[in-house]
Protein backbone atom coordinates (compact mmCIF):
# COMPACT_ATOMS: atom_id res chain seq x y z
CA UNK A 1 0.00 0.00 0.00
CA UNK A 2 1.54 3.42 -1.35
CA UNK A 3 1.11 6.38 1.15
CA UNK A 4 2.20 10.07 1.35
CA UNK A 5 5.92 8.76 2.46
CA UNK A 6 6.04 6.76 -0.51
CA UNK A 7 5.84 9.60 -3.12
CA UNK A 8 9.64 11.51 -4.12
CA UNK A 9 9.69 14.45 -5.92
CA UNK A 10 10.97 13.75 -9.82
CA UNK A 11 10.63 10.14 -9.53
CA UNK A 12 9.10 9.21 -12.84
CA UNK A 13 7.07 6.31 -14.15
CA UNK A 14 5.59 4.85 -17.06
CA UNK A 15 2.28 2.19 -16.83
CA UNK A 16 -0.60 0.77 -18.88
CA UNK A 17 -2.08 0.41 -22.22
CA UNK A 18 -5.10 1.08 -23.28
CA UNK A 19 -6.77 0.54 -26.70
CA UNK A 20 -9.12 3.85 -27.71
CA UNK A 21 -11.62 1.91 -29.64
CA UNK A 22 -14.31 3.86 -32.27
CA UNK A 23 -17.12 2.56 -30.49
CA UNK A 24 -16.07 4.11 -27.08
CA UNK A 25 -15.36 6.87 -28.73
CA UNK A 26 -18.78 7.06 -30.05
CA UNK A 27 -20.42 6.08 -26.84
CA UNK A 28 -18.55 8.30 -24.49
CA UNK A 29 -19.22 11.27 -27.05
CA UNK A 30 -23.06 10.52 -27.33
CA UNK A 31 -23.32 10.67 -23.44
CA UNK A 32 -21.40 13.56 -22.74
CA UNK A 33 -19.85 15.36 -25.46
CA UNK A 34 -22.32 15.06 -28.39
CA UNK A 35 -20.78 17.29 -31.00
CA UNK A 36 -19.91 16.26 -34.30
CA UNK A 37 -16.42 15.78 -34.24
CA UNK A 38 -16.94 13.10 -31.92
CA UNK A 39 -19.67 11.08 -33.48
CA UNK A 40 -19.47 11.64 -37.12
CA UNK A 41 -16.47 10.72 -39.44
CA UNK A 42 -17.53 12.72 -42.38
CA UNK A 43 -18.19 15.80 -39.87
CA UNK A 44 -14.80 14.94 -38.07
CA UNK A 45 -12.75 14.52 -41.42
CA UNK A 46 -13.41 18.11 -42.62
CA UNK A 47 -11.95 19.67 -39.62
CA UNK A 48 -7.95 20.26 -38.23
CA UNK A 49 -9.05 17.15 -36.37
CA UNK A 50 -8.69 15.14 -40.00
CA UNK A 51 -11.03 12.66 -38.28
CA UNK A 52 -12.92 10.75 -35.61
CA UNK A 53 -11.38 12.28 -32.17
CA UNK A 54 -11.83 11.12 -28.98
CA UNK A 55 -13.40 13.94 -26.46
CA UNK A 56 -10.95 15.92 -24.52
CA UNK A 57 -12.75 14.29 -21.35
CA UNK A 58 -13.33 11.27 -22.45
CA UNK A 59 -9.40 11.17 -22.34
CA UNK A 60 -9.00 12.48 -18.83
CA UNK A 61 -11.36 9.43 -18.17
CA UNK A 62 -8.66 7.35 -19.63
CA UNK A 63 -6.01 8.68 -18.09
CA UNK A 64 -7.92 8.45 -14.58
CA UNK A 65 -8.21 4.74 -15.76
CA UNK A 66 -4.54 4.27 -16.63
CA UNK A 67 -3.46 6.05 -12.81
CA UNK A 68 -6.21 3.75 -10.83
CA UNK A 69 -4.75 0.74 -12.66
CA UNK A 70 -1.04 1.96 -12.17
CA UNK A 71 -1.04 3.42 -8.91
CA UNK A 72 -3.98 4.79 -6.95
CA UNK A 73 -5.64 1.51 -5.91
CA UNK A 74 -2.86 0.33 -5.06
CA UNK A 75 -2.53 3.44 -2.41
CA UNK A 76 -4.45 5.06 0.23
CA UNK A 77 -6.03 7.93 -2.17
CA UNK A 78 -8.09 10.19 -0.30
CA UNK A 79 -9.40 12.29 -3.56
CA UNK A 80 -8.20 15.65 -5.59
CA UNK A 81 -9.37 18.85 -4.84
CA UNK A 82 -8.60 19.57 -8.39
CA UNK A 83 -6.21 19.91 -11.41
CA UNK A 84 -3.91 23.48 -12.04
CA UNK A 85 -3.63 22.42 -16.05
CA UNK A 86 -5.13 20.25 -18.84
CA UNK A 87 -4.06 20.26 -22.30
CA UNK A 88 -5.03 18.88 -24.91
CA UNK A 89 -1.98 18.17 -27.85
CA UNK A 90 -2.76 16.18 -30.26
CA UNK A 91 -6.60 14.39 -32.17
CA UNK A 92 -6.68 10.47 -30.41
CA UNK A 93 -8.48 8.64 -33.78
CA UNK A 94 -9.91 5.19 -33.18
CA UNK A 95 -7.47 2.45 -32.83
CA UNK A 96 -4.41 4.37 -30.86
CA UNK A 97 -2.87 2.94 -27.70
CA UNK A 98 -2.50 5.10 -25.25
CA UNK A 99 -0.01 4.99 -21.88
CA UNK A 100 0.32 7.13 -19.19
CA UNK A 101 3.79 8.85 -17.82
CA UNK A 102 3.62 10.24 -14.06
CA UNK A 103 6.47 12.67 -12.71
CA UNK A 104 6.09 13.89 -8.94
CA UNK A 105 6.59 17.61 -9.26
CA UNK A 106 6.23 18.19 -5.17
CA UNK A 107 5.44 16.66 -2.10
CA UNK A 108 4.10 18.50 0.64
CA UNK A 109 2.54 17.66 4.16
CA UNK A 110 -0.90 19.70 5.14
CA UNK A 111 -0.95 21.85 8.23
CA UNK A 112 -4.78 21.46 8.90
CA UNK A 113 -4.55 17.49 8.21
CA UNK A 114 -1.98 16.40 9.93
CA UNK A 115 -3.49 12.61 8.45
CA UNK A 116 -2.88 13.16 4.98
CA UNK A 117 -0.56 14.63 2.26
CA UNK A 118 -0.34 16.44 -1.16
CA UNK A 119 1.45 15.12 -4.40
CA UNK A 120 1.72 16.93 -7.44
CA UNK A 121 2.33 15.20 -10.59
CA UNK A 122 2.60 16.10 -13.93
CA UNK A 123 0.96 13.10 -15.99
CA UNK A 124 1.29 12.99 -20.04
CA UNK A 125 -0.68 10.34 -22.03
CA UNK A 126 1.54 8.91 -24.69
CA UNK A 127 0.76 6.83 -28.07
CA UNK A 128 2.45 4.19 -29.41
CA UNK A 129 5.04 6.36 -30.93
CA UNK A 130 5.67 7.90 -27.74
CA UNK A 131 3.76 11.02 -28.49
CA UNK A 132 2.20 13.46 -26.20
CA UNK A 133 -1.34 13.94 -26.86
CA UNK A 134 -2.49 15.01 -23.46
CA UNK A 135 -0.94 16.47 -19.96
CA UNK A 136 -2.65 17.04 -16.95
CA UNK A 137 -0.98 18.68 -14.09
CA UNK A 138 -2.68 18.28 -10.46
CA UNK A 139 -2.61 17.47 -7.16
CA UNK A 140 -4.27 14.15 -5.32
CA UNK A 141 -4.21 13.47 -1.40
CA UNK A 142 -2.82 10.71 0.56
CA UNK A 143 -3.44 8.94 3.21
CA UNK A 144 0.14 9.20 5.90
CA UNK A 145 1.45 6.38 7.11
CA UNK A 146 2.84 8.28 9.92
CA UNK A 147 0.55 11.15 10.79
CA UNK A 148 2.67 12.07 13.74
CA UNK A 149 5.96 12.63 11.96
CA UNK A 150 7.35 15.38 11.31
CA UNK A 151 11.22 14.93 8.94
CA UNK A 152 13.34 17.83 10.82
CA UNK B 1 -25.22 29.67 -35.07
CA UNK B 2 -22.87 31.39 -32.40
CA UNK B 3 -19.92 32.91 -33.79
CA UNK B 4 -16.79 34.28 -31.70
CA UNK B 5 -18.34 38.04 -32.33
CA UNK B 6 -21.51 36.53 -30.53
CA UNK B 7 -19.64 36.18 -27.00
CA UNK B 8 -18.84 38.92 -24.96
CA UNK B 9 -16.67 40.00 -21.81
CA UNK B 10 -19.01 39.55 -18.35
CA UNK B 11 -21.58 37.81 -20.08
CA UNK B 12 -23.19 35.08 -17.30
CA UNK B 13 -25.92 32.54 -18.45
CA UNK B 14 -27.24 29.74 -16.24
CA UNK B 15 -28.62 26.67 -18.31
CA UNK B 16 -29.90 22.99 -17.67
CA UNK B 17 -30.77 20.46 -15.25
CA UNK B 18 -28.90 17.12 -14.84
CA UNK B 19 -29.67 14.48 -12.26
CA UNK B 20 -26.64 12.59 -11.24
CA UNK B 21 -28.17 8.97 -10.91
CA UNK B 22 -26.54 6.24 -8.74
CA UNK B 23 -26.31 3.95 -11.17
CA UNK B 24 -25.03 6.29 -13.58
CA UNK B 25 -22.13 7.66 -10.59
CA UNK B 26 -21.12 3.25 -10.15
CA UNK B 27 -21.09 2.97 -14.12
CA UNK B 28 -18.96 6.10 -14.71
CA UNK B 29 -16.58 4.77 -12.21
CA UNK B 30 -16.38 1.33 -13.17
CA UNK B 31 -15.04 2.12 -16.30
CA UNK B 32 -12.91 5.21 -15.36
CA UNK B 33 -12.18 5.76 -11.83
CA UNK B 34 -13.05 2.52 -10.06
CA UNK B 35 -11.56 3.67 -6.54
CA UNK B 36 -13.85 2.38 -3.94
CA UNK B 37 -15.54 6.15 -2.66
CA UNK B 38 -17.40 6.20 -6.53
CA UNK B 39 -18.08 2.39 -6.12
CA UNK B 40 -19.10 1.03 -2.31
CA UNK B 41 -21.54 2.70 0.05
CA UNK B 42 -19.53 1.76 3.44
CA UNK B 43 -16.46 2.45 1.56
CA UNK B 44 -17.66 6.01 1.08
CA UNK B 45 -19.15 6.73 3.94
CA UNK B 46 -15.65 6.31 6.51
CA UNK B 47 -14.31 8.70 4.19
CA UNK B 48 -14.77 12.84 4.77
CA UNK B 49 -16.62 12.78 1.60
CA UNK B 50 -20.22 11.26 3.69
CA UNK B 51 -20.91 8.66 0.89
CA UNK B 52 -20.98 7.79 -1.92
CA UNK B 53 -19.66 10.10 -4.77
CA UNK B 54 -19.37 10.71 -8.34
CA UNK B 55 -15.58 10.39 -9.77
CA UNK B 56 -14.25 14.78 -10.65
CA UNK B 57 -13.88 13.25 -13.78
CA UNK B 58 -17.66 12.50 -14.34
CA UNK B 59 -18.45 15.73 -12.85
CA UNK B 60 -16.08 17.34 -15.78
CA UNK B 61 -18.53 15.12 -18.31
CA UNK B 62 -21.58 15.90 -16.83
CA UNK B 63 -20.41 19.65 -16.94
CA UNK B 64 -19.59 19.05 -20.74
CA UNK B 65 -23.07 17.63 -21.60
CA UNK B 66 -24.98 20.72 -20.18
CA UNK B 67 -22.84 23.12 -22.31
CA UNK B 68 -23.32 21.22 -25.54
CA UNK B 69 -26.73 21.53 -24.50
CA UNK B 70 -26.40 24.78 -23.60
CA UNK B 71 -24.98 26.66 -26.55
CA UNK B 72 -22.19 24.65 -27.68
CA UNK B 73 -24.60 22.61 -29.82
CA UNK B 74 -26.18 25.52 -31.13
CA UNK B 75 -22.21 26.97 -32.06
CA UNK B 76 -19.63 26.88 -34.39
CA UNK B 77 -16.97 25.55 -32.02
CA UNK B 78 -14.31 24.04 -33.08
CA UNK B 79 -12.75 22.55 -29.97
CA UNK B 80 -10.90 23.43 -27.18
CA UNK B 81 -6.66 23.91 -26.22
CA UNK B 82 -7.40 22.74 -22.71
CA UNK B 83 -7.73 23.87 -19.34
CA UNK B 84 -6.54 26.23 -17.26
CA UNK B 85 -8.33 25.15 -13.52
CA UNK B 86 -10.30 22.28 -12.47
CA UNK B 87 -11.47 22.57 -8.70
CA UNK B 88 -13.38 19.75 -6.72
CA UNK B 89 -15.60 21.64 -4.29
CA UNK B 90 -18.30 19.55 -2.29
CA UNK B 91 -19.30 16.13 -2.83
CA UNK B 92 -21.47 14.84 -5.34
CA UNK B 93 -24.09 12.25 -3.80
CA UNK B 94 -26.63 10.17 -5.91
CA UNK B 95 -30.00 12.44 -6.72
CA UNK B 96 -28.02 15.56 -6.52
CA UNK B 97 -29.93 17.97 -9.51
CA UNK B 98 -27.07 20.00 -11.39
CA UNK B 99 -26.78 23.06 -13.69
CA UNK B 100 -24.29 24.90 -15.33
CA UNK B 101 -23.47 28.45 -14.74
CA UNK B 102 -20.54 30.08 -17.57
CA UNK B 103 -19.34 33.36 -17.44
CA UNK B 104 -16.97 34.95 -20.06
CA UNK B 105 -13.85 35.97 -18.88
CA UNK B 106 -12.02 36.86 -22.03
CA UNK B 107 -12.57 36.89 -25.73
CA UNK B 108 -9.50 37.00 -28.31
CA UNK B 109 -8.85 36.55 -31.86
CA UNK B 110 -6.20 34.17 -33.18
CA UNK B 111 -3.06 35.51 -35.24
CA UNK B 112 -2.27 32.85 -36.73
CA UNK B 113 -5.78 31.39 -37.41
CA UNK B 114 -8.32 34.56 -38.35
CA UNK B 115 -10.87 32.08 -39.24
CA UNK B 116 -11.36 31.59 -35.58
CA UNK B 117 -11.09 32.91 -32.35
CA UNK B 118 -11.06 32.04 -28.44
CA UNK B 119 -13.03 32.68 -25.66
CA UNK B 120 -12.08 32.22 -21.99
CA UNK B 121 -14.70 30.81 -19.79
CA UNK B 122 -15.35 30.69 -16.19
CA UNK B 123 -17.58 27.29 -15.60
CA UNK B 124 -19.52 26.49 -12.41
CA UNK B 125 -21.56 23.38 -11.81
CA UNK B 126 -24.49 24.28 -9.20
CA UNK B 127 -26.37 22.17 -7.04
CA UNK B 128 -30.30 22.50 -6.47
CA UNK B 129 -29.24 25.56 -3.54
CA UNK B 130 -27.36 27.49 -5.64
CA UNK B 131 -23.88 25.85 -4.15
CA UNK B 132 -20.82 25.36 -6.01
CA UNK B 133 -19.86 21.74 -6.20
CA UNK B 134 -16.63 22.27 -9.12
CA UNK B 135 -15.53 25.24 -11.31
CA UNK B 136 -13.44 24.74 -14.31
CA UNK B 137 -11.65 28.04 -16.50
CA UNK B 138 -11.23 26.45 -19.69
CA UNK B 139 -10.73 28.22 -23.31
CA UNK B 140 -12.88 27.35 -26.27
CA UNK B 141 -12.12 28.09 -30.13
CA UNK B 142 -15.28 29.40 -32.06
CA UNK B 143 -15.44 29.90 -35.82
CA UNK B 144 -15.76 33.72 -36.92
CA UNK B 145 -18.79 35.08 -38.48
CA UNK B 146 -16.25 37.58 -40.53
CA UNK B 147 -12.46 35.91 -40.86
CA UNK B 148 -11.43 38.44 -42.15
CA UNK B 149 -12.75 41.57 -40.31
CA UNK B 150 -10.92 43.41 -37.46
CA UNK B 151 -12.50 45.99 -35.09
CA UNK B 152 -10.69 49.10 -35.27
Amino acid sequence: MLFWEDFHEGHVATSGRYVVGREEIVGFAREYDPLPIHLDDAAAGATRLGGLSASGWHLCGIFMRLAVDGFLAGSDCLGSPGLDEVRFLRPVHPGTVLSLRRKVLETRSSKSRPEMGLVKFHFELLDAAGEVVAEIVGTILFGRRNPGFRPA
